[in-house]
């Protein structure tokens, strides 16, 4: 694969960066990032073969080169790299949205011309390098959202790139993708970090097995996550539309005489969650290891 | 302690079975339950010494028995083996809501002088006794609502009972515990039941992590868990109502100008969670271990 860049070296790049270095697919990989030391922390835990803070000299000579920085500069990113890449580079991301992202890069002509955009659906609720390991994408979904304009080439690099990584692709339009993450992965985000809100810290030596879990992502970097809910505002408030309206019908259950009205609301939530572990056990759903 | 009798041998009175015979607490372990063939499974894995399906026959000679059928089951359940035990049986529960038990049992003489309401803080989303383990107590809290009326001999006896299983004691008001497991327990399960409810199965392929924890507890039996919320209507309601009011604080802060808006309600939460992860870290909270 020559020469990997990879501009934003946290959980999500320093894991593409083990994860090529560990199964050899890259001749050299360079980390590109604002903070020198930070760049030499992950060569020194093995991450990159070298660090480079200034944009333009790190993706110089380089094969690919994956966006890795909050979904609110990742447009910004792709635009820079463009310039300052050789005519054959290869530009992806690993954005956690996809519309903003691919509508900015289209508008951009230099950018459009070597750019796909990707989503490689790993992480954790902790973040940087130190969290970082080769076998974050192992067996996990990876989605691309080609557009008619994205060039065919790329295209075909760009999934032979992701798959090399041990991801199993899919393929779907931006807003496709956006309205499904706000439903499988923003949402989840939200409901965990308000149920952490709402019960008071007094209460937390009565917590359990249900607390810890149900609200675990709320750990995860606020500007981060407060960057990903502003890309994806619409299809975001649907889904919480949704989630209330399932609210609303627990509500009434409730307080309904009939005492299977609760247990008939619980049991269809419950083929929901059963049919997740099936998945889970059967292949590419399951979300990434817990270790 | 002489000879217990778990009546209800699932996933909690099984536990307490493998922990009393594990570390040698009791001289006899009685299992009473409807079913003879799941008794027989439950001598089988070592759960019990012995199985009987007639509670008068099962609770007779016993020093001490610990109700853990379904919350609708326990007071009706305590008045009968308040009526079959002998003069000195110490009876206690292991329902995970306190005041309608503890309201029905002071109304009955005979059961009022016998019984300390105990809700051992653990679980999991798998139910039955070959879920059951000897380490499900370990350093987790439990709960006991002793009141003015329950007698004093018996609430020392609960509490070296729940303690010998390796649990750390806690006490409050019956409506105090149902108000704070409300918030820490109960809200969890619905927000992860609506959670599962509102995902599509056809997007399950896009859920990862997030989805995975948030939704883990609604696997757990329909109809146990509509006992324990219709026990628990009017605290899980309000409840319900502050958590609602945290996604309208969300709802709004997404369609902020200021993208500080986000970022601060997320940290707000963010902040409650990493005190229960320290909690968890030192002492009795964060629930049952995973595995």
């Amino acid at each position: 694969m020559g020469t990997v860049a990879i501009v934003g070296v946290g959980l999500i790049g320093g894991s593409i960066g083990r994860t090529l270095r560990a199964r050899g697919l890259a001749d050299r990989v360079v980390g590109v990032g604002r903070s020198a030391e930070r760049l030499a922390e992950a060569k020194r835990l093995g991450v990159i073969d070298e660090g480079e803070t200034d944009l333009a000299a790190g993706v110089r000579g380089a094969d690919v080169v994956v966006v890795c920085t909050p979904v609110d500069q990742v447009a910004r990113d792709v635009l820079s790299v463009s310039r300052a890449g050789g005519p054959d580079v290869l530009v992806t991301d690993a954005g956690s949205t996809k519309g903003a992202i691919v509508s900015a890069v289209e508008a951009d002509p230099e950018a459009l011309r070597v750019f796909v955009a990707a989503h490689p659906i790993a992480g954790s609720e902790r973040s940087g390098v130190a969290e970082s390991r080769a076998g974050l994408f192992d067996g996990r979904a990876c989605v691309l959202t080609p557009t008619a304009r994205t060039p065919a080439d790329r295209l075909a690099r760009a999934r032979a790139f992701w798959e090399s990584l041990g991801m199993v692709l899919l393929e779907m339009a931006p807003e496709e993708h956006d309205r499904a993450l706000a439903l499988t992965s923003h949402l989840p985000h939200v409901t965990a970090a308000a149920l952490a809100a709402t019960i008071p810290e007094a209460l937390l030596p009565l917590a359990a097995g249900a607390y810890r879990d149900c609200t675990r992502v709320a750990a995860a970097d606020a500007s981060l996550w407060a960057a990903i809910f502003r890309a994806n505002r619409e299809p975001l408030a649907e889904a919480l539309a949704s989630y209330r309206a399932e609210l609303d019908r627990f509500a009434i259950a409730l307080f309904e005489e009939d005492p299977e009205a609760l247990a008939s609301w619980w049991g269809r939530a419950r083929a929901h969650r059963l049919a997740f572990v099936e998945g889970a056990a059967g292949g590419v759903v399951g979300g990434e290891p817990k270790a």
